[in-house]
């Protein structure tokens, strides 16, 4: 690729920013330093962020940083955002990115306010008829895309074959040599379980999807989202958000109980020199940190939106992921996707 | 108690029965050797039973055994079903229930016959709107009661309350010291949260439900299932299916990690001899066997479910539960928190 990956950074976003932005933006910086395929466009207070760039002592090379006054408050409803976010960090990513300057933003503020603003500054992108949230779900073979995770909570069999295809180009974007697998999230496998929009959405994806693009898989149970036989899960916003939500709260409980367990006594405490590295490898596996980035699909271009409470690492996951969408050309699978699924 | 408490129990229903459905009911015997309050009436093959009851030296003390020539297979379809189950061994329990000869029946069998057949037998309760599948689900603190769990797809305001009724009233009757605190799952906590149907829902809670018998507690996401602070948590049937299985696909997954990395090599393979008993009772905790059984509420009369390819461990467990839930009065907790949320 000639032209450089060009990433839009809101600096103010979540918790404890600017200063775990920039030091997220430093491990991007140490692990791509042999690469020069990318420019960081850094949104936010100035003075600031090159107060914490100097202390990190972090080159400016593939650096620009543009002054933001304003930061969008975590408190800021969707309803008044329109009003009060023009010219804060996250709308200055947003406008530079619908300027064609940056390729995707990434912000760890608001969530609401996000979805809200991408919407009206992107636009909706032709022939999509909703935009929607995905996220990475580890599996069993690797990961999972998993979408929507609440941008809609009312969807038709429209929106949902939208998602399919959606889905389908960003895992190809991620993983260009895994063919994607679609399966539709549902209460049962046979045909005749689940609502009418689901039984809808299943004969149209059996019938008129391109099998070059993807496979559709049918329907699946939230028990198979991380057996690895597919790769794309589909549902709408309100199941998505959820069934992500209770695999989150699983997941700690389960660890908690595990901790629990093994640094009761002294027994086993003993235990845990022996099984320090094993752990660890267990632990880094299902690290959430590494998950960490929401992406925001069908508008014209990508944004991504980092957890708002998550630390420098986490921070470091999502920029990782931005460029490597953009290094997949997700755009472009989205409009192949788009067309040949439109030609039936 | 002065009347024993009488349980129908169908022998022939699920994978490896009626082997395993006798094996439960021996160590429900030898668990409850120095009771004298319970009748355990058995339906199916009477010779088949007979003679695993003979093998297992089994007392036919608080036992009766009725012959059903018929068993449902797993096969058939709710379609189909009214024609195709009369006398069977599920038939003729929930039919024994009916009659007023038993409190509660028990079934390991197909799960969407067992829930048409157990409407037409048993007929709604006066008073509820729909019936609901309810689980119990491990948290922080002990357990909670969620429901729907898959018995209804589609939700008004009055079938989200009802379940709420229900719902406190089997924790009730499970958990008599504990007071029920009931929420409704969503994908965010402030009021504007989630579809119309929840928002009404909540607003009718909030507004009209008598203190005395349950609690409202608002909102919770997913991640708060298992946080300890509600205890009954309330859903249509198809959100809390997704939400149910993703929890047990998220544990499985887990755990099968956790021992990929214990017994990778020689050093983590030593750390199980220090951590055994720690992680026993790791295991033991979130055995799902332990919380075998969904309880169809809002009959005339309960019925339980218990998972059909689950071991004799786990039907021992389900029919613990029957005992239970009559032992905790269920139908008069039910009764008692309809008339109280009826009168305004």
């Amino acid at each position: 690729m000639s032209k450089k990956i060009s990433i839009a950074i809101d600096a103010m976003g979540g918790d404890n920013s600017p200063n775990k932005i920039i030091e997220g933006i430093k491990l991007f910086l140490k692990k791509k330093s042999s690469h020069d395929d990318f420019i960081l466009n850094i949104f936010g207070k100035e003075d600031e962020i090159k107060k914490k760039i100097k202390e990190l002592n972090i080159s400016q090379n593939n650096i620009n940083i543009f002054n933001s006054d304003k930061v969008i408050s975590n408190e800021e409803s969707p309803l008044t955002a329109i009003k009060n976010s023009k010219n804060t960090s996250m709308w200055d990513c947003l406008q530079h990115q619908a300027d064609g300057k940056s390729d995707i933003s990434l912000s760890a503020g608001n969530t609401g306010v996000l979805l809200v603003i991408s919407r009206m500054i992107l636009k909706m992108m032709e022939g999509v008829s909703k935009p929607a949230l995905a996220g990475l779900w580890p599996n069993d073979k690797g990961l999972n895309v998993v979408l929507d995770l609440g941008a809609n909570i009312d969807c038709n069999d429209q929106n949902l074959i939208d998602f399919a295809i959606l889905g389908a180009a960003l895992f190809k974007s991620l993983f260009p040599n895994i063919e994607p697998v679609v399966s539709l999230l549902n209460i049962g496998s046979e045909e005749i379980k689940g609502t009418e929009i689901l039984k809808k959405t299943s004969q149209q994806l059996r019938n008129s999807v391109n099998k070059k693009n993807f496979t559709y898989n049918g329907y699946i149970e939230g028990n198979e989202i991380t057996n690895g036989k597919s790769n794309v899960i589909v549902s709408d916003g309100f199941t998505g958000n959820v069934a992500l939500k209770t695999a989150e709260g699983t997941a700690k409980f389960i660890t908690n109980n595990l901790k629990k367990s093994l640094t009761e006594n002294l027994l086993s405490k003993i235990s845990l020199l022996f099984s320090y590295f094993a752990l660890k490898k267990f632990k880094e596996k299902l690290d959430p940190r590494k998950y960490n980035g929401a992406i925001l699909l069908g508008l014209n271009g990508p944004v991504v939106k980092s957890h708002g409470g998550i630390d420098s690492i986490g921070f470091y996951h999502s920029l990782d992921l931005c460029y490597r969408i953009i290094k997949g050309n997700l755009m472009s699978e989205i409009k192949k996707n788009l067309n040949i699924s439109k030609v039936e």
